[in-house]
């Protein structure tokens, strides 16, 4: 001890101007300790000494440890020494340091006769963080309860429940055109299950990547008119691989992000750790004058949406590529609630925007669709699959490929899905069927809905939003539905939605005939009934809100127009009166029956 | 612009000292655009107005563009104000902006003898960037071309390439045990695609969630002894969003990291934006110095693997747990490349620490496996199917499936690939055969390798790096084995492995019978020779190099015992010189047989 005091007081401050025999009766007490914790040097020591525990003592604890620890076992913890390191950063590379254990040749067993373990320190409360968490969930009503909800291929639209025998009607699906059943899609996957078997294997890079990857690929790129495609295991990663590689790559890159976009885009953004600019939700002015601030040199990406699945809203694209050529950015369009859904190959509203140019396989040079950068799209909705992708210029998609690590670093989806997605998309690509009645379920579904005073958020889409405005009682009309009506409706909260927005997001399909039609409507009127949810006449009592009892609000035409849709006669005869109703129920008959027919062609 | 000079000088600290005069001059001659260009509050207005062109000047460009912009079309962007908003974050919420075109209820359709498009601005050279990234990638050799391997189920371990005809055998495949053909597996996969169809159609919360989702999360806790697991689409997501979600969330979090990480953990670190700390690649010592430095209030993830895929060592799981507990961290351990092949019940290198107990069915407390916090896994290697997963303790679990945006807005996976995946699981589960024989026949390889002076890195498990040194070489290596000895086994380069270390990373299978074996280590050799690539007696002469030709090394022993593999008599047998390789190619007919017979009774 008198040494280190001799030494102590040459590198101290506190020590050097403190007398040694103040310090040797300091010692003697211990009450130099206190001292110490206040020490930013001695701090730290003091408290892996004190997590080591008493043995060896502040100084000798280290030793102690690497002397009295575990019984011998194999080296198993290899010999090499600056191993692999599977990324793409600069990251430290370190000598080669001997494993700590050694053993003559010993197995690697592991012996149950073992010392007692260390000593623990003072831990984190682990538990008690997640607990927090999730009481916060709770709190705020955004606790997520799973239904469980198996979709019968054989009986779609219906489901059933934890047993076989309890059945229920979805109503708020994605496989938007029940393509999840198809019998080609299914056919095809079954083959390619047995001939190739459950999984990839690997990554793309590591035996991968196969003909179907590449099939798949092509006819992607041929849907979009692009000269690449990549695909993902989804399209969250899509997008969060594609926005964070290239905001990170380009040198001063600015990603302009419309305040609705996705999760999976504001991800990439944040990620990219490029500079983010927000604009509000299709404002093209605000777009503008936001692009107009930026520097003219800087690269500048704007990624937005065709159809924002939530409100049904649909994005302005035409507008937004003039604004980017302007200025100088690309774009960036996510058509994952739009492609198979709109134009008349599917490919979703870049292409419907020149419905004419494409339904009758004319030059795609200047058209919306054409001048997109890089569209974004899923196989796991319309399409009824799984996965996503993007699609965009040769050198564009390369890159991508060749850097993002969501891409490289992941296993491949199996040779099925990607066989039965890219039947998918072919089928869509080649019959309108599906998805234009589709559109019709949806025009009666939300005439009927907005004839009975149920809330609906006008939107030109596919998509039916009916308003609630509560987060309870979106929760308890939800549960409703199912258990009293057997209607699986599920309530959309915050943070998918804003507080005071909250809403039963429905989606009818082609399957979504007359009678399940029916019993949904009637089913909402008793729902929101027994419930007392706001009528569209009570919001437009209060003034209207996001759309809804909004006095003298212009008319929402459908994307689909009724020419698109073969309507126009039958609306003419609706308008003159006789038997609106009826009419329309005809034309969806005629329209599922061929529906049917085409399927059982497969 | 006498009155805007007038107002002018109200607000302006330039303009209200300087005088009428001065500034109507300047502004007749256009001087004041030359001072205006330095003021906070003008420069911006002015690019505007410059990128906006000449029409109104300065102040007029923004009316004017409204004015004159696109022919009528249908209000498609919704009138929906502050809409929904997929995002956990903070965000600003706006005001109802009217969308900018309005018709009095004209159809949505692109009108093709539009205005022509407005002026373009000097553009980032977009093209140019993406040139200069894959430019790069050739250079450094890190261009990676993707082989067309399209693995037949029928013919395990073979492939076809781009033709049905060209047959190669598979060397490098992550199907370990070739479950992807496992007729249990195709069968219940077969089964559920024409029950419940193709698609999941939702997110876990909106109509994704399943009988298939809970039953293969159950069987994963169960599989790993915790209470929790929850299934992601990869595992790459899994580890990306659990550590970005803990480490973000938990405030002050510390992630340690061994420096041989999976991309996927070191993207999660990086996205969680917590203080990472990188330890050497297992090296105790270093490990526990970097947890001593650190604050023993903050919370701390140790995250590593159990096998490492490029060089095929194995993580001191215990040590590791020792360490935790002894400051207060929790540990993440990534179980990829070894759940199915390691332990009784095939849960991975942690199970197989405590082999006697977890065969024998006992407590698993107190076990390796049961202290590690945070496992996770994939569904696509040795399981042969897609996917990934998380076990844990249920609040953490729960934790993540409540936060964790990469899990929450995504597709799940379809029902077909959870069954697959739950069958395989229960399958090795059931049967140790396959893991057996595919660590007799690494054995067998290794063994053979080692003999004939083809450098292989040592380790103690399943994989076999052969060391090649070079970018170039190690891809020439590969495309002479496909080419001319039809075996297909990637090279493996910069940036998954150091400059310096590329290789050949092979990995055998329970279908990589004697002929196969006997093929790939003629073909090596014969690419040895014609490449001249170093022998391990080559490497030895210059001192050896990452374990490979070095002098009095230690053995390293396979973790996979002799006991547990059933060859201690056999190994007494071929010690005692009674034809050693014979002894073994007989148990090793056996155990094929066995394994044959199990698979068929499916």
């Amino acid at each position: 001890m008198e040494s280190l005091l001799i030494r102590g007081k040459a590198v101290c401050p506190f020590m050097g101007r403190t007398s040694t025999a103040t310090l040797r009766a300091m010692s003697a007490s211990s009450s130099i300790i206190n001292v110490a914790t206040r020490c930013p040097v001695m701090k730290k020591a003091l408290a892996v000494s004190a997590a080591r525990g008493t043995r060896g003592g502040a100084f000798g604890g280290y030793r102690a440890y690497h002397a009295a620890s575990k019984p011998p076992r194999a080296n198993l913890h290899t010999t090499a020494a600056k191993e692999a390191q599977a990324v793409d950063l600069p990251s430290p590379r370190h000598d080669y340091v001997p494993p700590m254990n050694k053993s003559g040749g010993a197995v690697p067993q592991h012996v149950h006769s073992k010392p007692p373990p260390p000593p623990q320190a003072a831990k984190y409360d682990y538990e008690g963080f997640y607990k927090t968490e999730l009481d916060k969930k709770h709190k705020d009503k955004s606790y997520r309860y799973f239904n469980n909800i198996n979709r019968l291929a054989q009986e779609f639209p219906r489901a059933h429940m934890s047993t076989p025998e309890e059945r229920v009607t979805v109503w708020c699906s994605n496989d938007y055109l029940g393509m999840g059943r198809n019998p080609r899609v299914l056919k095809k996957m079954h083959e390619t299950l047995d001939t190739y078997g459950a999984g990839a294997g690997g990554t793309r890079n590591i035996s991968g990547h196969n003909q179907h990857a590449i099939a798949l690929e092509k006819t992607l790129a041929d849907l979009h008119a692009k000269e690449s495609a990549l695909v993902f295991t989804s399209c969250y990663v899509a997008n969060d691989a594609t926005l964070a590689t290239l905001g990170s790559k380009m040198p001063n890159c600015v990603i302009l992000s419309d305040n609705m976009n996705h999760a999976s885009m504001i991800q990439g953004i944040r990620h990219s750790g490029a500079k983010k600019v927000v604009f509000k939700h299709n404002d093209m002015a605000d777009l503008e004058a936001k692009l107009a601030a930026l520097d003219p040199d800087a690269p500048k990406i704007i990624a937005f949406e065709s159809v924002y699945s939530m409100c049904g809203s649909i994005g302005p694209i035409e507008e937004i590529c003039d604004l980017a050529d302007k200025y100088g950015a690309i774009t960036f369009l996510d058509e994952v609630h739009a492609v198979g859904m709109y134009g008349p190959n599917g490919a979703g509203v870049a292409e419907h925007l020149d419905y004419e140019t494409y339904a009758n396989g004319g030059n795609p040079k200047g058209t919306v669709m054409n001048r997109v950068d890089i569209i974004t799209g899923t196989l796991g909705k319309a399409y009824g699959c799984v996965g996503g992708y993007i699609a965009g210029s040769a050198q564009m998609v390369d890159t991508i490929r060749s850097l993002a690590p969501g891409f490289i670093f992941t296993t491949s989806l199996p040779p099925s899905n990607m066989a039965g997605a890219k039947t998918a998309i072919e089928y869509q690509a080649s019959y309108q069927g599906d998805r234009r009645l589709q559109q019709l379920h949806t025009r009666a579904v939300k005439e009927t809905l907005n004839a009975m005073d149920i809330p609906v958020i006008p939107n030109p889409s596919h998509i039916i939003p009916c308003l609630v405005g509560n987060a309870e009682v979106a929760k308890k009309a939800s549960d409703l539905l199912l258990e009293k009506h057997q209607i699986y409706v599920q309530a959309i909260n915050y943070p998918t939605v804003p507080v005071g927005q909250e809403r039963l997001r429905i989606t009818p399909t082609p399957g979504h005939t007359r009678e399940f039609r029916e019993h949904l409507v009637q089913a909402l009127d008793s729902v929101w009934n027994e419930l007392g949810i706001k009528r569209t006449s009570d919001w437009a009592r209060e003034g209207g809100f996001i759309g809804v009892g909004v006095k003298n609000a212009e008319a929402v035409e459908p994307l689909w127009t009724d020419d698109q849709l073969g309507l126009t006669d039958v609306v003419r005869e609706m308008k003159s009166g006789q038997g609106a109703l009826g009419v329309l129920e005809n034309v969806l008959e005629q329209e599922r029956e061929q529906v049917r027919a085409v399927a059982a062609a497969a």
